[in-house]
């Protein structure tokens, strides 16, 4: 098969967790793009030995290698323009961009400080070892203490999703009538915890429930069928 | 002349200081449009009385009244096809609406209650007697003591600006490599900060410091020419 991506997986090979592998996960789905969604572990270096980075996702089409996710996503629009779009003009593209400046800083970085504790359990031992290291370095404490007050820290979590909740309030996805990067790139960091981690972070109320519940469906259910623990 | 905009002022008519006035007038300047920007201030409901609304931005374009920004903007777009481009493709029409939604509930919720105590000074009286009523109907407290910590409170909104930093590390303008209407809608709250208080709401090594800089100077210095306190 022609095109390959480099996925992180837990102890589990099904268990695939990366926020950024989900992105491009979606992405390769959503132009249609036959591929091999190859797992890959945080200790597997050998297998990306020749592609210029250590972190996944990287992407293989032919001798062709890219890697972040945000280059990957171009990298389909670009190569595949056939395809349904991603941005759906160069407007799109742009302010795609500050989507995922948004979800990395406001979505991914509030909700690891709300599960970074329940990852270790999924992984295998040497990567749970590399996991615990860089992670407790990152955080200055233990796992388990950066959790500690997530019943109450997730209210601020919530609150600062208003600019999504206003958007998804009049309309099915944040790309507009259709799904599209944007909405991949807010998801990521969402699939990513509720593949391991249990912890509702989202109110059964709140229109981002709702439009998490159309992308888990989305692509004929496709990150819904992913080993996870958060099945609300 | 065809087109008018209901633009808000302040005691001196050549203030004008509302964000989302701000956001149409520099959309009607990227598209060209010649217009008279009325001054209208918030006790002069007569002259909206025709419009359906009793808040500006209105826009007339000879019998047709759009009000709201967002839906200005829309028209705009829709109505003068031939001009530039607002939103560069439907997938920027899309995610202009987050940007604004985010500018809204992070930039000018952020702005308001580090700026508001500044505000009734350039009113006319009547319009500061309203603006205080409502205003402090709204925070519950005077409003000097809305402000009174925003020495230290400008920090987090500081850290809150991240997402739009992150971008214009890489670029000039948010909307790409030109400015679009992303940047004008991210740019209406820190005009109305500038034109009504001298309090400084960004450190001069701040990207988006730089990036304002570019907005107060785009158009012949449109936004720069506007009577303002703080003049970084």
């Amino acid at each position: 098969m022609a095109v390959i991506l480099h996925d992180l997986c837990g102890a589990d090979p099904a268990r695939r967790f990366s926020p950024y592998c989900w992105r491009v996960r979606l992405a390769l789905a959503h132009k249609g793009i036959a591929h091999e969604a190859r797992p890959w572990r945080f200790t597997d270096k050998a297998a990306l030995a020749d592609t210029g980075t250590d972190k996944v996702p990287v992407l293989r089409d032919g001798e062709t290698v890219v890697h972040d996710s945000w280059a990957i996503l171009e990298y389909l629009e670009d190569h595949w323009p056939g395809a349904p779009s991603l941005f759906l003009g160069e407007g799109g593209r742009a302010l795609a961009r500050f989507v995922a400046a948004w979800s990395d800083s406001v979505m991914a970085a509030g909700i690891v400080r709300l599960i970074v504790s329940d990852v270790p359990a999924h992984l295998a031992p040497e990567d749970a070892a590399y996991f615990l290291r860089s992670r407790e370095a990152r955080f200055g404490k233990p796992l388990a203490e950066v959790t500690a007050d997530r019943d109450t820290a997730v209210e601020g979590f919530r609150r600062d999703l208003h600019p999504l909740r206003m958007v998804l309030r009049e309309r099915p996805w944040l790309s507009g009538k259709t799904a599209g990067a944007a909405d991949y790139i807010a998801f990521g960091p969402l699939q990513w915890a509720r593949c391991v981690s249990a912890f509702p972070l989202l109110t059964p109320d709140d229109p981002i429930h709702a439009w998490r519940g159309r992308m888990l469906d989305a692509f004929g259910g496709l990150a819904r069928a992913a080993p996870a623990e958060d099945l609300t």
